[in-house]
């Protein structure tokens, strides 16, 4: 193996494999990045066993072949090294020399033998969506999968096709997040995508309108990028029938600017997480929300005004659940519905109903 | 205690006290900011026992007096507020609550009683330096300080007057740093700032001309930056006679381009740090040095052309004392000079002898 290529490419290509890197783990070769030489393409390829990440590059390749070489010792020394062509040469026993102007790196490699295979997957079934939609779809629904293991797949986000229909879903049995699009001419599907896979694939992807294809097998998914395929396991199991969660009548509507509830929230917030408890309280009435907060440190008091149609209610929540929310929703005005105080408050955008969030109260002793 | 400001300014006043706050501390109310009312001015102070900040604002004071705060819940909920006028007014019992807008915070203190009192310190004998100088004598010399307690007093940095000129150095066994200007009209002194001090200050000074006031007592040193004071007790003790370890001599001198020197060993302590050593050699001869460095993953070599006077030399260092002393030094070109490869390696600026750093080498076995 033996190549020329741009510093600055190798570099890029580097950190979008890296992301697969296993960095924890006693099988030293998924610390490595799998390099193959081929006709002017250099490939690089890269995974934990979950997730596996291949991209390729444009090369000089004067000789083909293949090696594994140490994903954060490489990737540094080429991080390192001035913008300028780098060579790349597999010499006996392992080693590889790599050389740019006046530096010299000598590196022992491994056998590229011993790099695991990524599942083969025909791309015949595909799902087509814009890049910067599909960083949104995460965005929006990421933050809610649960972050303990007791439940596996609600770790992961449901990517469900019905009706024409693209929904993400996440819920980790405190909230849901539901974010949905149109998606033309498409089969229906329901598969559930870790939420690892997801996170790194937005932090692959560009805020661009270029597609990214999908595939599915029953077992895994591919995203094809062009120059970068993603391929990871799904989740096994059901996922909730998150429908029936979603109330569809409400008692109390209100109307709220997102910006003025997200701070005054957060400054609440500030003594409910003193606290632990991250309790806040809202009492709503007189087209205002009174939020408060109290801990043994003091209290807090806020007002928002707000536009209110039905009944006066006094509700709780865990503050957490409310600020990720109103961090992530793409809307200035907001719609909160809510029918009891233990029952689920539901938070919609109020010119588009492309997203849906549902939190559940705190249910408070004087209740 | 009753008065309303500005919310930018009262945040940025705190911003600089919190410098003093301690947050590791059994003593609780060293966690607070005692905050003073007066006629017009509101004083904020915070103190660990070291160091002591205060500084003051220009406030509309209704009634005058003064609690304690905790520093963290204060400084953040004064954060969170939007920039309008705050009013903070003591009530009953040690609370005090704080308004701005629709935003109501009440909070515990403390008795302002209990806060320790700041060294009375008589501002006549001042040294005046500029804000932007001692900022840049505290970045060349405080990486150089001792990181462990083993000789308390190499955790300072020495500040001496001798002759009309000012020195700050700093040196822990391996290395020592050394900037100097020329000072007018001044008393010679000799006295060791804790490194810890000039951190904080130089995190509060601006890079502008205007001078800071220093005053010296025989346990204390005082910063007057204007609005805000900062005193801190001197380190206890004799520094090293740090005149006698810099060599007057040398066998070969070496003149470098600074940054392909930097960039050179960044790349060769890649492996020099995977190897826990850090070891880098230098084989210098030719117009050139070689940088070479190897560990069980494999070796770099680098190669830096320079000017060379004298003698080739072989000689090894810790890449890190390099490193350290490459990434402060102000000048595009540097001057090397050693003696042999036991004796020390002195670095200087081409172009000034205002700054001096001294680095012995890692005996080698080969040696």
């Amino acid at each position: 193996m033996f190549f020329t290529c741009e510093k600055n490419i190798l570099q890029e290509a580097i950190n979008i494999v890296q992301k697969a890197t296993s960095s924890k783990t006693t099988y030293p070769i998924l610390e490595g990045i799998l390099i193959r030489a081929v006709d002017n393409k250099v490939y690089l390829t890269a995974t934990d066993l979950d997730i596996g990440i291949e991209t390729f590059i444009d090369a000089n390749v004067i000789r083909t072949g293949s090696i594994v070489l140490n994903s954060k010792l490489f990737g540094e020394f080429i991080r390192m090294l001035p913008n300028d062509t780098v060579s790349i040469e597999l010499l006996e026993n392992n080693f590889v020399k790599i050389t740019c102007q006046k530096s010299e790196f000598t590196i022992l490699g491994n056998n590229p033998d011993e790099f695991p295979k990524l599942p083969a997957i025909n791309e015949n079934s595909l799902y087509e969506i814009p890049q910067d939609i599909l960083r949104l779809m995460i965005k929006q629904t990421i933050f809610a999968i649960a972050q303990d293991e007791t439940r596996p797949i609600l770790t992961g986000v449901l990517f469900e096709v019905k009706d024409n229909m693209l929904s993400f879903v996440a819920l980790d049995g405190y909230r849901l997040s539901l974010k949905r699009i149109e998606i033309e001419n498409s089969n229906n599907i329901s598969a559930v995508i870790p939420g690892k896979t997801l996170n790194e694939i937005s932090k692959i992807i560009e805020p661009s309108e270029e597609k990214v294809k999908i595939t599915f097998t029953p077992n895994h998914i591919l995203f094809n990028l062009g120059n970068t395929k993603v391929i990871s396991r799904l989740l096994d199991g059901e996922f909730v029938n998150y429908r029936q969660i979603i109330p569809q009548e409400h008692k109390l509507k209100v109307k709220a600017n997102k910006e003025l509830l997200l701070d005054s929230i957060e400054r609440a917030s500030l003594l409910a997480r003193e606290g632990k408890t991250n309790l806040i309280k809202f009492n709503i009435g007189d087209n205002r929300i009174v939020i408060t907060s109290d801990s043994q440190y003091g209290k807090v008091q806020e007002e928002v005004p707000v536009e209110l149609e039905g009944n006066n209610l006094k509700i709780a929540f865990n503050s957490k659940y409310f600020l990720d929310v109103l961090r992530i929703i793409d809307s200035e005005e907001i719609y909160l519905e809510f029918t009891t105080n233990i029952s689920p408050c539901v938070i919609k955008k109020v010119d588009s109903d492309d997203y849906i969030y549902l939190v559940l109260p705190v249910r408070l002793i004087e209740n």
